[in-house]
C-alpha cells in the first residue's frame, strides 16, 4: 500500500560507528542482513514493510537496557518486536533505527500458583505460557487469536474472545519490568492484588505500544481452570437478532466466558477454510465456564434469550476436541477471510461501542458495506461491544485501499459519535493515528504528548506511532 | 499529633488581591471563616487540622476550571475536597492555598442502564448514587465503608469490602472529566468497555490524589443487583485458621462477594458498639451473590473449607435487615474501635500482600502488636490480602504516637518484603509518603515525579502529598 510513503521521509540518519558498537556488543545476535530487517519491518497490517537499520536479538533485560542507553546517547529510534502479529503497523521502522527482537526473553520467571499469578519474560507467548502452567490447574485467559507475546499483548492492551468474562490486559497485568528510554529499569508495581501507593505506572505502560518504555517482564493474573466448560453455536435469521441477543445477555449479567459474532460471510469463510459444516447464517459462538450446575444455568438463561430473538436451538460442542475445533476455526477466521480472495492483503477495523449502540453500529456498518467492491467479513467480541470488519484487498489496486479507508473512516466516525473508540483491542500503531484527535480532543492529546515527552524527551521509543505529532 | 510540624514550614504566601478576586467571583460560595477552613483542613487521619487560606464551594466543572486558572496564574496551591473521609491526611493544606469543596457537584449526570454505566459529578456519594439508581435493578458495588464521594474514591483508588468480587476503582472507573492544573478540561476516555486508543489517561488520574488534576465527573460500571444474596458468619479457634480458610477460598476461585476478617478485639468492639451478640473469637463475615442455586453452591464450598480449618457452622443472616445490621456493624468498626478508648484518635495501617503471604503477615503482625501499650483491633478485606490495624492513641501522648509509628514501620517493611504494598486502599496522602521510596525504588519514584512535573509544573495541585520531593 502506498499509504506508507508519508512516513518514509522522516527516516533518521544513523551516526557513524553506531552499528559497529552494536556488532561489538552482540556479535551474531546483531544483524543488518536484509532478510532479517525485512522480517522485523513487517507485520499483519496492510502496509508494506519498512525496514529498521539493524536488529538486536535480546536475551535479557540487561541487553535491552544496553541498547536503550546506546540509542539514547545517539538519538537513534528503538522499536520493540514480539511476534510481529500487529495489525496496525506498530513495528514498522518508519524513522529507521534499531529493532529489538524480544523472542529470546522466553523464560517463565516465577509461577506463584498460590497467588494465582505468574511472572514471565516479555517474549513468552500466551500458548507457551498456558502449556507451561497446565499442571498447576490454572490458566491465563486473554486470547487475542494470534499466539502473541505477553510483552506485545501488554503493550497493545490486547484482549480477545475471553475479555467479556476475564477482562483485558488492562485488568490482568499486575506488574511490569520496563526499560526506560535512557536505559533505567523500573518495576511498576508488586504482587499485591490492589494498591493505592502512587501513580498507576503499570497501566501507564499497558497500551503504550513501546512509545514510553520497553516491557521486559510481565506479571499477570491467572484463573483456576473451570470445573466445567461447554460451548454452543446458535444461528439467527438476521444480524439484528444475533446482536440483540448479546445485548440482553450482557444486561442480564450472565457471566458468559465467550460470545463471538460471525456474519454470514464469516461463517462461509470458516466453513470453507476449516472444513466445518456450520449452518450458514449470522451466528453466535458461546463458551460457558463454571461449576457443572452453574454452566447449565448460564446456558439455559442464554438459550431462553436467544430463542426469544428467533435463534435456533443450541448446537452443543460438549467434547473438548469439538470445542477446540470450533475455537481453532474462530481463531483462524483472519486466515479464512484472506482465503476468500487468494493473493489479497486484508485491512481490519476494530471499533468498540457501548453495548446499547451495538445493534445500530453493526447494522449501519453492514448497510454501508453492501456497496463494497471487495470481499469482506464481519465478526467480533460483541459481548464487549467490539467487532471487526475484515476487508480483502487487491494490494495492486490503490482504489480498493482508498475505498476501504473511506469505509473505515465512516465506521470510526459512527463509533465515536456513539461514545465509542476507534480501536477496542488492536491498538493505534500507524493506522489509527489519524483518529486520535477526533476521539480524544486536542487537550487530551496534548496531555498524551506531555506524558510522551516526560518519559522519552528525545522521541527515540517507537517514534512516529500513536500520537500524530510524535 | 506533632508529626505535622515538618509540613507547616512550607506554607506559601498568598499574593495580594488573590482572595479578593475569589470573593468577587464566588460571593458567598467563597469563605475565609476560621470554622469553614478548619472543617476543610481536617480529615479522619491522626493529624491535627492544617487550614487552607480559603474555601471555594464549587458547583460546576467551570467553577473548578476558573479556580484552577486563578491559582495557576498566581502559583497558589489547590486542594480538592470531597467528604473529608481520608485516613491519611490527603486534604490537609500543608502548603496553604485554596480548598475546593466539591460537594455541590452532586448531580447524577446520566444513567445508562442498558450499558451498565452511570456518569456522576464528583461530589455524589456512593450511598446517594445507589439510592438514585435503585429502580434500575443495578448497583454500584465499591464500598469503602465511609459514604465517600465518587470523585474522592477515584482519586484514592478506593476499594473496600466488595473488591474481592467486583474489583476496585481501578477496574470500575471508565471515564473521568478532569480539570488540569492550568484550567483546561480533559475527558480521559469514553464509554466503550475496552479501548486500545492511546495512553490510559483514566488510570493515570485514578489514585493520583488530586496531585495531577481535579476530577469533576466520574463514569463507573454498574452491576445487576444479584438475584440472591446471603450472608454468613463463621468463627475460628485461631487467627491462622481464619486466614488459612480465606487463602483456600480464593485459590479455589469461589466468587465470594465479600469476605471480611475481624480479630477478637474487633469482634468485641463491634458487639459493644453495635449491640450485636457475635461469638467472640476471630471470625469471617461472608456475603454471597448470584442465582439462588449459585449462592447455595458457593456457600457450600466455603463451608467445607472453613470446617476443614476448624471453623464453626455458619450462622446465617438470611433476612435483608439482618444482613444490613451485620454490614452496618462492620462499617462502623472504625467508630467501634475508637469507642474502645473514649477521647482517643486512631491511626490505621493498610498493608496488602499476595494472598500466599497473608497468614504470615497477619500472624507476625499480631505477635508484634502483643506488646502494644494501647488498644488496637485487626480487621480487613482479606480476600484481597489487605488488612488494617486500628490503634487507639491518647492524642496528648507523643510516646504512643511514636510507638504506633514504629509498629506501622515494621508492618510496612514486612509487607514490602513479601512483595506487597504499604497501602491497599487508603492512599498515600501525608502518612505513607515515607514508604514510597522503599516500595517503588528511586527510578520508579523519579518516573512518578516526572509525571507530576509534566502535568503540574508549578506544583500547585495538592502539593506536599504522595511524592516525597513534591
Amino acid at each position: 500500500m502506498n499509504a506508507i510513503a508519508q512516513f518514509q521521509a522522516r527516516r533518521r540518519d544513523i551516526p557513524a560507528g553506531f552499528l559497529d558498537a552494536l556488532k561489538a556488543q552482540f556479535g551474531e545476535r546483531f544483524s543488518v542482513a536484509n532478510s532479517v530487517r525485512e522480517h522485523h519491518g513487517s507485520d499483519e497490517s496492510p502496509y508494506e514493510p519498512v525496514l529498521p537499520d539493524g536488529v538486536v536479538f535480546a536475551q535479557s533485560t540487561e541487553d535491552v537496557a544496553w541498547v536503550a542507553r546506546h540509542c539514547h546517547q545517539h538519538g537513534v529510534p528503538l522499536i520493540a518486536y514480539g511476534t510481529g502479529s500487529s495489525l496496525e503497523g506498530h513495528i514498522l521502522a518508519v524513522q529507521g533505527g534499531i529493532t529489538l527482537d524480544l523472542s529470546g526473553l522466553n523464560k517463565v520467571v516465577a509461577v506463584n500458583a498460590e497467588d494465582l499469578t505468574v511472572t514471565v519474560q516479555a517474549g513468552v507467548t500466551r500458548k507457551q505460557l498456558n502449556t507451561e502452567i497446565r499442571d498447576t490447574g490454572l490458566f491465563f485467559p486473554i486470547d487475542p487469536g494470534a499466539d502473541a507475546s505477553l510483552g506485545g499483548m501488554a503493550a497493545t492492551r490486547a484482549s480477545g474472545t475471553n475479555a467479556v468474562r476475564y477482562g483485558t490486559m488492562r485488568e490482568n497485568v499486575m506488574n511490569l519490568k520496563v526499560v526506560m528510554a535512557d536505559g533505567r529499569v523500573v518495576q511498576t508495581a508488586n504482587r499485591a492484588r490492589k494498591s493505592s501507593a502512587g501513580y498507576d505506572l503499570t497501566r501507564l505502560f499497558v497500551g503504550s505500544e513501546g512509545t514510553l518504555g520497553i516491557i521486559t517482564e510481565v506479571t499477570v493474573r491467572l484463573y483456576p481452570q473451570p470445573e466445567a466448560i461447554s460451548a454452543a453455536v446458535c444461528n439467527f435469521p438476521t444480524l439484528r437478532a444475533a446482536v440483540q441477543s448479546v445485548i440482553e445477555i450482557i444486561q442480564m449479567g450472565v457471566p458468559v466466558a465467550r460470545v463471538e459474532f460471525l456474519d454470514l460471510a464469516a461463517v462461509k469463510a470458516i466453513n470453507a477454510y476449516s472444513k466445518l459444516t456450520l449452518h450458514e447464517s449470522p451466528l453466535l459462538l458461546f463458551e460457558f465456564h463454571g461449576s457443572p450446575a452453574g454452566v447449565r444455568e448460564q446456558a439455559q438463561t442464554v438459550q431462553e434469550i436467544t430463542s426469544g430473538n428467533g435463534g435456533t436451538a443450541f448446537e452443543w460442542a460438549e467434547h473438548p476436541e469439538d470445542r477446540s475445533r470450533l475455537w481453532a476455526a474462530r481463531h483462524n477466521a483472519y486466515f479464512a477471510g484472506l482465503h476468500l480472495r487468494p493473493g489479497a492483503r486484508s485491512t481490519t477495523t476494530d471499533v468498540c461501542v457501548p453495548i446499547s449502540r451495538l445493534a445500530d453500529c453493526v447494522l449501519e456498518t453492514a448497510a454501508d458495506l453492501e456497496k463494497a467492491s471487495f470481499p469482506y467479513t464481519m465478526l467480533g467480541h460483541v459481548g464487549d461491544g467490539n467487532f471487526h470488519v475484515q476487508m480483502m484487498l487487491d494490494s495492486g489496486n490503490p482504489a480498493e485501499w482508498e475505498e476501504s479507508e473511506r469505509i473505515n473512516h465512516r465506521l470510526v466516525a459512527r463509533a465515536i459519535a456513539m461514545d465509542g473508540t476507534c480501536t477496542g483491542e488492536h491498538g493505534v500503531g500507524l493506522h489509527k493515528m489519524e483518529f486520535m484527535l477526533a476521539e480524544h480532543g486536542q487537550d487530551a492529546l496534548d496531555l498524551m504528548s506531555a506524558l510522551k515527552h516526560a518519559l522519552d524527551p528525545d522521541n527515540i521509543l517507537n517514534p512516529g506511532k500513536m500520537i500524530p505529532s510524535a
